[in-house]
């Protein structure tokens, strides 16, 4: 979407790497603001796309998990998620993949539900969203060495409050939810 | 919330600032996890509090603004937001000032909407989102040199539009938003 009064980009006037690893990819650049205002220093985090899933049984009953999280040093309650590798897995496949490893929940009928940003003015990645329903129980979960999570099935009045309470913290998490239940 | 079957912290091994600059403070850790796995990079990015506010003009508008975003390199359709800054100002203080000089409007009356964090994997910070119905135009907006905003007045049918099309990307916002489409 352009509109006729839109702001206009900035430009770019240098860019380099000064990190490149998993979870820590960071472009630092020199930029200029349609009004000549220069930015020396302006770091923008590079990560592949994310995914998340609003997986729902056939008993109506939501798929949530609690897992620590250090940036903030607490356990939340979270939706199932994931990253896309570098495979040629679509977004889809990444999240039907991280459903049945993180909960051992598969199958169901799928959609992309909402596509989002963590920050349009720090990242450049985009988080894919979809909403899973009639998934049923398949196997144990088979979490990898930095996993540790705790599979909780939640009514959607639990959820309600949760989000009305603030319990679910993670926006990219938040926001589909919050879809979820307004039933548009 | 604690839960009795809830994952444990992790224990912090070593703990290092790689960077503390505005925008980019960063922690480095090495972390090891209640299964005695080491994590010997850990990257926590240390931001103030964010702010950010539906505000509803009396006759029913939504007080959006269009800005240029460098992580997605676009312009996008966005609530008014900004940094908590270190003066003694309330998130409520930081939201009410921002609003007026990103768009001119204030007075009405605010309640904080909803507590979310941009991502507690990676970050430290909170976001404040406010709600604050019967808002009016006061003034011209004040923008520091590094701002480029355009103010646009919606109606609640617009920006679910806006929603449903994925056209407000930023996961902070859509939060709020979809939990004031909900009506609950």
């Amino acid at each position: 979407m352009v509109l006729p009064n839109d702001p206009e980009l900035w430009q770019v006037l240098n860019s380099e790497y000064i990190a490149s690893e998993p979870w820590f990819t960071v472009r630092k650049e020199a930029v200029k603001l349609p009004n000549q205002h220069v930015i020396p220093s302006y770091y923008v985090f590079e990560f592949p796309d994310w995914v998340n899933v609003i997986a729902v049984t056939k008993e109506k009953q939501l798929v949530m998990i609690r897992q620590y999280r250090h940036g903030l040093r607490n356990v939340f309650y979270e939706l199932c998620a994931g990253t896309c590798d570098e495979t040629d897995a679509s977004p889809l496949e990444t999240a039907r993949r991280e459903l049945l490893e993180e909960t051992g929940y598969g199958n169901g009928n799928w959609q992309e539900w909402m596509v989002i940003s963590p920050n349009p003015a720090t990242h450049n990645n985009l988080t894919y969203c979809f909403l899973a329903t009639d998934v049923e129980f398949i196997q144990q979960p088979e979490l990898e060495k930095g996993e540790d999570i705790i599979v909780h099935l939640l009514s959607v009045e639990d959820v309600k409050q949760l989000l009305l309470n603030n319990e679910i913290k993670q926006a990219l998490m938040a926001a589909p939810l919050w879809k979820y239940l307004s039933g548009l």
